[in-house]
């Protein structure tokens, strides 16, 4: 009983909701591009061009994804919320672009394009000189409606964790088989 | 019909299925240490000492407890599987070793041991020489019981790479109610 009680007023503290901070969402959006190089670049092929079986991605095909939402989705949505001229409905977001747009592309020139492209959208964002009364300004989602720019910033940073995430559990498969017994114990092999 | 027998055949190909190799191992193992200082150093407590709520492990736990495992559990166990003269039975990990261990001690100062230990078991791996002959050898797991060496390394590569995906869970988390209806979006806030 009082073990439950414990762990009950635990969870209602609700330890683990940060509030939102520009600064703080940048520390993670301008980590990102250098995590994923000391990963990834000069790794053999295996770790990046498998995938997870079937229709899902390689790590390729992640960071495909990732360069086309710095292109078309996170800081052209940004700008549309902030700007007193643009139009507030965002356009859809393709999540299969990167396997055209990718082509004939090697892994470090990706890498080398999300990092360049990441870069200039921090620089963005930053002149946006974005203040607590912009936080709640709305842009017009296409499948959720009106949506904060609060919103859209703490998704982007999320967003990059997800793949982040994504990118190690496709990674971790590559030697699923490999691990013996042990699967049993490696969460990131049952999902 | 025609989509459905495709997808099966990608499925037995078994697509996402490598290898074993000690250096395609050490791709991943000596690049954990680097990912993690560039993702952590330097950023603000509320991503790396909050947790995901109750009794669940924060960032910083998580860095205690693979320096643990660079202490106590993967080289320890290689050596005994490939030693001539040692007991083969492996001794009980302490999953909860960090929790005495790290007391004290800065974010900045337990990534430096992790990267200082998993640099000095990389180096004592490569100096074991394992060849072919040595992937079946085997020690005595206290829950297992006899495991290859095989299984004991592709188990380390794949431990590095479930603490980045918890990782970055956890810090994911943090803006969790920040994302509002995107949550619906982001696979890592549902797990």
């Amino acid at each position: 009983m009082f073990y439950v009680a414990l762990k009950n007023v635990a969870a209602n503290k609700n330890l683990y909701s940060m509030e939102f901070s520009i600064d703080k969402s940048v520390e993670i959006l301008e980590r990102t591009p250098a995590l994923l190089e000391h990963l990834l670049n000069g790794i053999s092929n295996e770790w990046t061009l498998n995938n997870e079986g079937g229709e899902t991605w390689s790590v390729f095909d992640v960071i495909g994804h990732l360069v086309h939402g710095e292109q078309t989705d996170w800081m052209v949505r940004a700008e549309q919320i902030v700007s007193k001229t643009a139009g507030k409905n965002f356009s859809t977001f393709d999540r299969f672009a990167q396997f055209e747009n990718s082509k004939g592309k090697t892994l470090e020139q990706i890498l080398g394009d999300f990092t360049a492209l990441r870069m200039a959208n921090i620089e963005k964002l930053r002149q946006l000189n974005i203040t607590e009364d912009d936080f709640n300004k709305t842009g017009i989602h296409p499948t959720f409606g009106a949506v904060t720019l609060t919103q859209l910033i703490s998704t982007w940073v999320v967003h990059d964790l997800d793949h982040i995430a994504q990118i190690a559990r496709i990674m971790a498969k590559q030697y699923k088989e490999q691990t013996g017994p042990w699967v049993a114990f490696l969460k990131i092999l049952q999902q």
